[in-house]
């Protein structure tokens, strides 16, 4: 039973998530109903499950089949059978065993927000606007605190029998013009852990909590305690490793 | 009587264009009847007028009234009331006299294509999707042939009783990863002329037209000579230069 792994990008703005819902638009199910009319139901596995309007430049899909396929004509038949929200970008056969959620080594994710006086409409599906000029120092030494192996009870939405422990390897806040970007990558994520995240630092860029406020809000395991999440458009899951790449 | 400088960003997405049309949904119509809400009917002038579907970072509108107005509050109230597909980045009063259409010493368009297998969701609104590899020194010779002053009659849409001839002073052709980017300025453009060059210089990087042909092709003076133009999704009005700057 050969194991195939599917790269897609998708633009979530008008998903509720990736994962499949009885009788709402989702990526899953958008996905899954294009494989089943090409090759009947298959049951897929995905690397990071992305929230409603959250969007992926590279999410992997792992699926096993009876029988082998024909790769390059899959990815032709799936873009033609998806919507123009969602694209694949490839397609292989791994190994047996291969899972993209349980293989994956680590995954990346990008906040973009547009720091600036003006809106941009060209810019609005992807970005956060933020008029006030963010302090970009303080946001990084913010975002310090989150490396390594935490307990990240306080930025996760509840998951009943979930361990919200969690290890992240590398966090940066850079400025390019008017974009501001956070980017983070971690060996998993929970839930809404980096909008939390984003959330945290832009109060700390408003000066409206000190970076050194970090360390007691992640103490406090508590999700009251670190406030709001930024806004889902704003964040791309950027990429997945693997053993092999 | 008070003149002033409104520079305007939008997608053009979901519009008819930027000139006003009767019971038809245009980047001018929603504009005007913006204005007129605060501070009763104005008569706009734009500075390039773009057709359906082109998008602008930065358009210039220039109005007078007879009464001065705050500008910083005219851009907030605007951008209250415009749809989120069109932001005011600035308005600022200009000397008598100032039309962003005839002050204008020049105006620059910028073309983007997506140049690789997939698709990308996250770009469809902006890119216009080329999976073959453009040959892009073919192509950066062929735009050469537009530099200087030229009846652009074969490139443009025909407008009777308006001449063809326009003089442009700067083209080029740029990869950057799997983006292909044509930049354009000239003094100014006759209607589908960069649309006309870019559909011609992808004949010319898909190895279906010679960089030769275009000498041609503008000798012509024919409409029918060019070939199809590049779709409009792809187009930018990047910005326009007067005396002042």
């Amino acid at each position: 039973m050969p194991t195939y792994r599917l790269d897609i990008s998708y633009d979530g703005t008008s998903f509720h998530g990736y994962a499949r819902q009885q009788d709402i638009r989702t990526v899953q199910g958008v996905l899954d109903a294009a494989l089943a009319r090409i090759m009947g139901p298959v049951e897929t596995t995905v690397a990071g499950r992305t929230d409603a309007g959250v969007h992926a430049r590279q999410q992997v899909v792992s699926f096993t089949v009876e029988s082998s396929v024909e790769v390059d004509r899959l990815v032709r038949s799936l873009n033609g059978l998806l919507p123009v929200e969602v694209a694949v970008l490839a397609c292989r056969e791994v190994e047996e065993g291969f899972s993209s959620r349980f293989s994956a080594l680590s995954r990346s994710y990008r906040y973009q927000i547009l720091n600036r006086p003006a809106p941009d409409p060209l810019r609005r599906l992807t970005t956060w606007h933020i008029p006030q000029i963010l302090d970009l120092v303080a946001m990084q030494r913010a975002a310090g605190a989150f490396v390594g192996e935490h307990d990240f009870a306080s930025l996760c939405r509840k998951a009943k029998g979930r361990s919200t422990i969690r290890e992240v390897l590398e966090v940066s806040w850079t400025r390019d013009d008017d974009i501001v970007e956070f980017r983070v990558t971690a060996t998993s994520f929970c839930r809404r852990m980096v909008r939390s995240m984003v959330g945290l630092c832009v109060e700390v860029g408003r000066g409206r909590l000190d970076a050194g406020d970090m360390a007691g809000i992640l103490a406090a395991r508590d999700r009251e305690a670190a406030g709001g999440a930024a806004p889902p458009h704003g964040l791309v899951l950027w990429d997945v490793v693997y053993p092999d790449e």
